[in-house]
């Protein structure tokens, strides 16, 4: 008898027609001989909704009440969930976070999972139950409610798939998995069968977001494979698993699993810097201080003890960025310097285990962009990933040619199978 | 430095500005010296938004379930008050009730406190905290949340104090006590000062509105003393307290402490009835099995073999008798016994302490009601009650003549003084 774990994400339970119908897939996979574990998020917009809540009592609340206000939403979904499962006549019961013996450190509203009692949840299992689990939720060390931050319910799943060594774990979503690139901007964007974990961290480190990148990143430790599928049919998603375990499965390697782009990026050159030691620790340590999460970072060759730094950061963050670097470069005392800030970038991005061995694939991307007469910016790598920074209005060109010619699209899959 | 316990009810948290009142109210209290123990209930109509969303996925609930989605309402509400105390910068804590220590049986959804662990609250207090407390809710031995039924937070505040010994127990609401009869229908009701448990007892159990009764009974039994206020200005409520207590503080006794009515009865007559033995017994029997609470019976003395009965139930369980007493009559095989249900009656009901060493309280009421040409239908005394049901479209003019015979009313009050 297999065990599986199950996870639902609010939008999967937002109404009780909803709510009915993932009841009705929990209760297909118990029957059909799996013993079953349901994570589950908050439905719909709960969560936003209690936030609203307490914004409109303060504008800094203490951390610990909000996770004890955010941690009722799962507790919603676990409830009326479980009875649903109990009204088509399975048994069924509903867990809190702290209830399936979850434990977390005491960092409120970004607690990190430190140990599962595997013991509480097995008990239930014992008693022929359907355990129901509330996602995103721990118990720290105080006794106290502590939440994983956003996408936790993901990280919950995994966790307790690691713990009761699952036979599988399967994120439901309202994305059929995880796809070559975004499918509302490529129309032939493929469907992948398989992605490595680093992959996929990649992938969501550069714009894709289906999964939760902690949760990837404790699959990949605990050798949990993740199905990514959609909630609304019964098709196959995405697997994500070791590098080993495709090599296994798949007969031809591809060079590219996927690709992806973001928009959300400024870029900023500050020109003229003095080529003095700790000038760029002194500016990316300030940005660092004030939260800004600098991405690529690109640095010409100093001519005449004159260096030019590129970065790029998320837009959000554009404003403090600006304020800090007028505050930082006149403590260089080097009149020249100055600051251009671009908008109007974006980032694509390819992603594959399969460039490790082939060494061609950076020329092939260079070159797909530049015979479409498209401008790299920036560019950088990593052992299984090129970013490169193009101007905005090239993006979509840039995703759907790269797209073809690394063998992405629907039919040039087809034509090598 | 005193301990209070302060429990504000749903209509007092119902949205932020409200919160934000009460949370002046707490601090001020906590200001004032006193160490602050606060019961709080669920937000407005949240239980009753809560339990539609139950009943959209199904009508039969598992009680457990239905016991882990009601306990999110105090979670919010805790979590929340708790972040306005947080923004006005007094130290304070969340508790739910199992984090209160508060242990009840495993009868969910009127399940009865067991035990209080008060070390638990007491560290938070030792720690300078004002504890913000969730009521109607407990752990049950299996570690499953348990509700303690409707007016539960009544309960547990009165629980607490009781653990606690705390110095007073403040029961706060939209009303500023215990009124010597309704209000909105006579005029010149009088708060009362000090009500005993029977006497508040007796008039929860005869219309009156203000505690539930089960924290009153336990009121009772730790000596509890009860303070019923209004939230929303200074003034003294009614303290409900022992006998003993009250006749310390009042000089003079007033017979009657108050008047409650019910319009909410039918009265069921059974004609003719063969005078055996256990007939009345298998009619009760018959309607306790089914659920239907009869509150008044009266036997007539037999006439040539036959009786006559009467009795009153609630008007929802009108029905459900008018169908059992179809089915059951006819196995007395009495061909000439009939039904006759009157939905226009009303009960009115004096209650007081002091009737007790007064036996002349009956006939004055009788004679009351007999001089304004109201028909007596039924009676029942108690100790200190008596009830009677009259014609419905006389109640207002009862319990305004009985209000004023028995010196009430304001003026008459203050002609005592």
């Amino acid at each position: 008898m297999a065990l599986v774990v199950m996870k639902f994400g609010g939008s999967s339970v937002a109404d009780a027609d909803k709510i009915k119908y993932v009841a009705g897939k929990i209760v297909a996979k118990s029957k059909a001989g799996n013993k079953v574990v349901v994570v589950v998020s908050a439905p719909g917009d709960t969560t936003d909704n209690l936030l609203e809540m307490a914004g409109k009592i303060t504008s800094n609340p203490p951390s610990r009440e909000m996770d004890m206000l955010l941690s009722t939403g799962e507790m919603i979904s676990i409830s009326l969930l479980a009875m649903a499962i109990d009204s088509v006549g399975s048994r069924v019961i509903s867990m809190t976070g702290p209830q399936a013996g979850i434990s977390a450190d005491a960092d409120h509203t970004r607690a990190k999972i430190k140990k599962i009692n595997q013991k509480k949840v097995k008990d239930q299992l014992a008693k022929n139950n359907i355990v129901i689990v509330a996602g995103f939720q721990a118990l720290n060390p105080n006794g106290d409610i502590t939440t994983l931050g956003r996408g936790g319910s993901d990280l919950t799943a995994v966790a307790l798939a690691a713990a009761l060594e699952a036979d599988s774990c399967e994120i439901y979503s309202d994305v059929e998995g995880v796809y070559t690139t975004d499918p509302r901007i490529v129309k032939d964007a493929r469907k992948i069968d398989c992605v490595s974990y680093d992959e996929m961290l990649e992938m969501a480190g550069s714009g894709a977001q289906v999964l939760q990148s902690r949760s990837v990143e404790v699959a990949k430790k605990f050798g949990v494979e993740i199905h990514s599928r959609s909630t609304f049919n019964e098709n196959q998603g995405t697997i994500i698993t070791s590098e080993e375990k495709i090599r296994r499965k798949q007969m031809e390697d591809l060079l590219i699993s996927g690709i992806t782009f973001d928009k959300n990026q400024v870029k900023f050159t500050i020109i003229d810097l003095p080529d003095l030691p700790g000038v760029a620790a002194k500016i990316f340590g300030r940005l660092a201080e004030i939260g800004v999460n600098v991405d690529m970072i690109i640095q010409s060759a100093a001519v005449d003890k004159k260096n030019d730094i590129s970065f790029t950061v998320s837009k959000q963050n554009m404003k403090k960025t600006q304020v800090e670097l007028d505050r930082t470069i006149p403590e260089f005392k080097a009149t020249s310097t100055s600051v251009i800030c671009d908008e109007h970038i974006a980032k694509v991005s390819i992603i594959g285990i399969g460039m490790k061995s082939n060494p061609g694939v950076a020329a092939q991307m260079f070159e797909v962009l530049y015979k479409k007469g498209i401008n790299i910016e920036m560019i950088s790598t990593s052992e299984i990933k090129i970013s490169c920074i193009v101007d905005e209005v090239d993006i979509v060109k840039a995703v759907e040619e790269l797209h073809k010619s690394f063998g992405l699209s629907k039919k040039n899959q087809e034509n090598l199978l």
